[in-house]
């Protein structure tokens, strides 16, 4: 491809050497592959480091590169679809969930959490850990939330091991008639302990995904879950979501 | 709050400015408030601007700051809820809904559209475009994909005005039977176009919502949306979602 002008280009600089080596990208370099240093790249393109930045940063967003700690800028493959909204309700660690159990613990969660719930401000809950897994990769790490009202059947723990503890929780939890579950999904950045479990470095995009879980007219549970945005595309609905590749160069027509 | 000392911290140093920029947007600065431009704020910080500008990247993509071309960056108002997905399947066009039709045209979509649509990659199908507004502030933009298959009965749209050549081949769209839809929402960054209609920077982080209407056993209708991610919180389900304070500092108990 060899040097690129840059010069004489309407649109900002990073922009247009994002579409430059957005084709570099699928012409030059395979999937996993580790990209030359910034330096090496600058030069290439004839462009200052800021600006090189800038354009990696977008293809970033876009899901073309992955920063991994260690390893450098690498390539990354198709984003996953991962099913997060499915037409029947179901509790979560019901057969058929491909959540891995971690630990519980029983403590006061954030003041918006507790709102929510509408539980005291003060008042401990049960705090499921949980981490979602596809071929090995993490894909989402999770914070559940369930107030000791909605399982007040459940008897003292004593299950030494946390994941035994965290399952006890959840088939409590079952009991109840699930009535209803919303969802909301924002953009945000990982906080440092989800970046590490995501594999990701703080502050890395994240998508993350609320969603309240209703049963005897109230609010029983409230799981935050943090999902890559850097492999991650959402579904919702049963067909499993849309096979659509949204680079703005191929968006383009 | 004075100049901080963030030599002696095991965390990236953006990361620990983040968090005490956070609270000092919190302490200090009400909305839509302009932050002092970034040579004085690393000189408070006492930072080097490239930390400094780390730290403004994750409070944007928190959705705490926005930059906004020719203002600056400015402290974000609280994220909207944007209802997205709803339990009753309705067509694009349908009463309540908030979308404002832009204009409608004919011609071929990108060869991924297509090959959704099924349509043969240099055969031309109506791109309708829409946007939609809350409070005027724009939130989103879409392209509306309908082959002329799904409109057969379409008459040559002889209306002039774009509006009304767009809301003719809704009108049309509206007589099949919708049997289902399903979407997927990702994480993008926001081209020219689109950025310039949502009062963006191109390459601003944007939420690509993917919407595949079914009908007759098939797609007859894709709807590919840019989403505003510093101001959008996406809800899914008839509540309209929940409302939960992300900011990775208030997550933290």
């Amino acid at each position: 491809m060899g040097t690129t002008q840059l010069e004489s280009v309407p649109e900002p600089k990073y922009w247009h050497l994002k579409t430059v080596l957005s084709e570099a990208l699928d012409s030059e370099f395979s999937v996993g592959e580790i990209l030359p240093n910034e330096r090496d790249l600058a030069a290439r393109f004839g462009v200052a480091r800021a600006t090189l930045r800038q354009a990696l940063e977008q293809l970033e967003l876009e899901g073309r590169l992955q920063r991994r700690r260690g390893v450098g800028t690498t390539v990354a493959p198709p984003r996953v679809g991962v099913a997060v909204g499915t037409e029947q309700h179901v509790w979560p660690g019901t057969p058929g969930d491909d959540w891995q159990l971690a630990d519980c613990t029983l403590a006061a969660p954030p003041a918006a959490v507790a709102d929510v719930l509408e539980t005291g401000r003060d008042e401990p809950v049960h705090i499921v850990r949980r981490s979602r897994m596809t071929h090995g990769q993490p894909l989402a790490a999770e914070l559940l939330y369930i107030p000791r009202s909605s399982v007040p059947d459940l008897s003292a723990i004593d299950a030494p091991a946390p994941v035994a503890r965290a399952r006890a929780v959840l088939r409590e939890l079952e009991r109840l008639e699930l009535e209803g579950q919303d969802r909301s999904v924002e953009l945000g950045s990982a906080r440092a302990d989800d970046a590490k479990e995501l594999d990701r470095l703080p502050g890395a995009p994240v998508l993350l995904v609320t969603t309240r879980f209703v049963a005897e007219g109230r609010t029983v549970a409230l799981s935050l879950a943090t999902y890559r945005a850097d492999t991650c595309r959402l579904t919702f609905g049963d067909s499993g979501g849309v096979e659509i590749d949204h680079t703005p160069e191929r968006r383009a027509s």
